[in-house]
């Protein structure tokens, strides 16, 4: 090896140090802002209660959600009262900082949905092994998620609403059937069948629970703020398009001290017509 | 007014005052992570030295980059030998944490481009009546300038390539006539016109400039190794395609300890054919 092949060789291991020394401490960032923020993420969900229909509001305004759902299952998703999630790095820094737990309250809806707390657990694997269908993925793809770790989750128990008896994969008697084959793969399609998605069986349950929970723990609940003040800033400009001011929304205030990051890093949004 | 409503505003202003303290928490965690960064920045700097080429490979890599500067600029970027960034706010904490100066450091071209050593200083300011054209901008603009601050920058001087002499801003004599506004113009979008951008003269100077100084210090310095990994892996698939292995080139090694941030993160890229 000549001495400048040496010299590149020595740089580039150096750098590849570095980059894991990078690593390592935005992961210690991350824990240290999630430790800050679950004091003020507490305060917040308090001030929530208060707001009737905030997450209803939240969930209608953000753009990419409802792609996650059936339309049918919006009805429900007005249904929750509140939605919390608990880093489980902040009980053990040794966990991944991405390992979350999210719960949502719902509100019932009399003889057809009852109301209910739900719980559902998030954790990062690295063992490529634990995938129980593997049709659908490629070598890339394990070697990705064997480096970089994968999404699962473990199945939990939430309560479909009755309406949905006909889709509900756990009632659906006979998948043979065209009809029954069908009513069973839409409602793997529905929110309701997201709880029970484990991110083990690629193809085979929930399509893109990684990606809504993702959606969830990084966008939507950090930011659910911002697309509620959002949300009534665009019905005020729809008042005020209608010469209608007596009922107009409550603005919510904010004193936006030039604390905000980038205006260039806002999430970006449009509305679902509720 | 109700004791319903009553309940509606106080919640908000408590939401309201929440989502303040998040902000300031979110710029803490900034320096915090800008702190911890500093000292592996630079021995990042120091490794990249031995790495030649390392800046042009980045830039070539990044998919955006090549959209802020002219076609015939690529030869000078070419020339960068190295990029370095202080974030002001670690010499003092009450400064804006988006305030950075970046130094590049170029090689030079015998008889056309003189080596060099600039050093650019951004700002977020929040006066805006410190616009010094404000023909296309809109109240909005001024809202939300005057609220999340806005860029800005002294103009610093850098050599220009000699080759650029007919539309370099500074030496057009006579912007009168159509060929020296259309020089002029030219001349005023070329990365060199960087230099000067203030951010207060908008559409009169570099267009984006902001844009430019954030991708640089939002997106390219930070994840510099990844874009020359990606490169270098790109290469070596174009090296397997030829069946010429031979000459392959050192791919950079990475442990991969899984702790990395979830892969959907992953700056978007793809490759300017050098």
């Amino acid at each position: 090896m000549s001495a400048q092949e040496d010299k590149l060789t020595n740089s580039l291991e150096a750098l590849a140090r570095v980059e894991d020394d990078i690593d390592v401490v935005e992961k210690e960032v991350e824990i240290i802002r999630l430790r800050k923020m679950a004091p003020l993420y507490e305060l917040r969900g308090k001030a929530i209660t208060g707001v009737d229909g905030f997450w209803k509001v939240v969930l209608s305004q953000h753009s990419d959600f409802a792609n996650y759902v059936r339309a049918a299952d919006l009805k429900y998703i007005d249904c929750i009262k509140s939605i919390e999630m608990k880093w489980m790095c902040l009980e053990d820094n040794k966990l991944d900082h991405r390992n979350v737990a999210i719960s949502f309250e719902f509100d019932g809806i009399d003889g057809d949905f009852e109301a209910q707390i739900v719980t559902k657990y998030f954790k990062i694997e690295n063992d490529i092994t634990k995938f129980k269908y593997t049709g659908k993925r490629t070598e890339e793809d394990d070697l990705r998620d064997g480096e970089l770790g994968f999404l699962t989750s473990e199945p939990c128990q939430i309560k479909w609403p009755k309406s949905f008896n006909n889709i509900n994969p756990s009632l659906v008697s006979d998948k043979s059937t065209a009809e029954g084959k069908k009513n069973y793969r839409t409602g793997m399609k529905s929110f309701f069948s997201w709880f029970k998605w484990t991110g083990l069986k690629v193809g085979k349950e929930f399509p893109n629970g990684d990606g809504l929970a993702n959606l969830l723990a990084d966008d939507i609940y950090p930011n659910c703020t911002k697309y509620y003040t959002e949300a009534q800033v665009d019905l005020e400009d729809e008042n005020i398009d209608d010469e209608d001011l007596s009922n107009g929304p409550i603005e919510l205030e904010s004193s936006g001290s030039g604390s905000d990051e980038n205006p260039k890093n806002e999430p970006e949004h449009k509305k679902r017509k509720i």
